[in-house]
């Protein structure tokens, strides 16, 4: 019952995920198999980026689900096209319910592979922000990560939640729901309040004193 | 005999892609390094993607002639290059050639690391098709692959002729001839006939209404 | 003693190398997240993709410090930014030893996993330059590596001096040595009198004709 409720939740964010990817690419004008590679990439590289890492299989090469609904995405975005731009709101909710349960899967697989806790914070906010660092790396854009939200910096919080609820000696449902409920929730006040990192930006002025 | 004729399509192969890249990198202003760099990217750089994934040893770290290859290649664009726009034809027969020779790679590898064959049509499209988006990754361009042309195709629908001939029980041989050759085919008849896959561009348009 | 003052370079590179990436990104308007990363993986990218590449894990990933020294490089930008350009030619030369140092640490991690002196050279090399291309990539510039001074030419020279070194049979510590205080010299004397390598530029007018 729980893996069915995970596996829907999984399926729910790649979904997401993937459609952000393929709408990008359609803005930019590639084909079906190019907008189809930007949504892949976008909903399994970070994991991808992640295994690699870890030195385990990338995960999309054990199931081909990742596949069919990478496929899904693209069919929706062709047929919807005209009506996705109405659903903003209802993907911005998918696309961060993804965002947490990915930097669940992230965290909790980088400590089976026994590393310590502060390389699962780092995993777990590749697996949830780097699918789209890889993506703006392909459409040739500044990655937007790095620029504007609390994005990563969601991920990076409910890693460290995760942590903190280890060490208080919490059920590892206990862990894994507080992260994903506080990156969720972090993600979803920053947009509402326009929450933002301080950037860096006075530097040329700096450099012309 | 077979092997080595094997040898000589993966040498043709492997220095029409470097050529390609370090053609690119001159149209860049790259000095000698750069355009070595871009060229050994071209041709190794979706093996070694694919290799990464598959838990093997970069296939280049094991023998030394992969970069005499692109070095012949840097030395061929230098000395010969008021002579290459003449030779496109040429290399355009050589880089197809060596696409197909790719696809039979990385699919043929990838059965034997014991993955699906969807992962094997994954990863010969990688083989064939990745080293030239790395390349444009390199050069700050959007990945030609995404936008023009039938060639990441070519190589799903070769991958794809290489599973259906195992499927149908003939010889690894034929399999293997018969993945290069409609991957060569297509690539081809595409160019040829300028055939291309449908672009998502009417996005734009749908989201002003 | 040896171990500690080896320790102090790599710590005194690192913080270098991240501050040179920090410092690019806050050109480009980054936020503090965004500066944070293109530091980290200015100093610790190339180290990366050699230790995924030779099937090790992650350097980083095994001891924290990498972490906390980026952290201080950001702190360094933000606080002391003002100051900072009138310190060019000190990160310069601190950035020059790392770069010796980083040749060295791939030279011999590379010889140890069992390769070829000649992938050890390139492995020296993607340790020295890559973080640079990788972070270039990341604020969407064309690599800078691949267009302008004598930066992996150095790492080049200097490993091979170090293959050199071995042949001749001179000790570990000479071996290192001599790679380090070449790559080193040749980098200091290359910006002293504008080294550069030739580059490809006059291809596009050749093509025109």
């Amino acid at each position: 019952m729980q893996t069915t409720f995970l596996l829907i939740v999984e399926i729910i964010g790649t979904l997401a995920f993937a459609i952000s990817g393929i709408r990008l690419a359609a803005v930019k004008n590639f084909d079906w198999f190019g907008a189809f590679i930007v949504g892949l990439v976008t909903a399994i590289g970070g994991g991808t980026l992640r295994d690699l890492m870890l030195g385990a299989t990338p995960f999309w090469m054990l199931s081909s689900w990742y596949m069919t609904v990478t496929a899904l995405a693209l069919f929706i975005v062709i047929v919807l096209k005209r009506y996705l731009v109405r659903l903003n709101g209802t993907f911005f909710i998918f696309d961060t319910i993804g965002l947490g349960l990915f930097v669940v899967i992230g965290m909790s697989k980088t400590l089976e592979f026994g590393f310590s806790p502060w390389v699962g914070i780092i995993m777990g906010t590749i697996t949830g922000a780097f699918g789209g660092v890889i993506r703006d790396i392909l459409i040739n854009e500044m990655p937007l990560v790095f620029r504007k939200d609390i994005y990563a910096s969601a991920c990076i919080v409910g890693g460290a939640t995760y942590w903190l609820c280890a060490e208080c000696g919490f059920s590892p449902e206990v862990q894994q729901s507080a992260c994903a409920v506080v990156t969720i929730a972090i993600r979803f006040l920053a947009v509402r309040f326009n929450w933002a990192l301080p950037s860096l930006n006075n530097w040329t002025d700096d450099k012309v004193n």
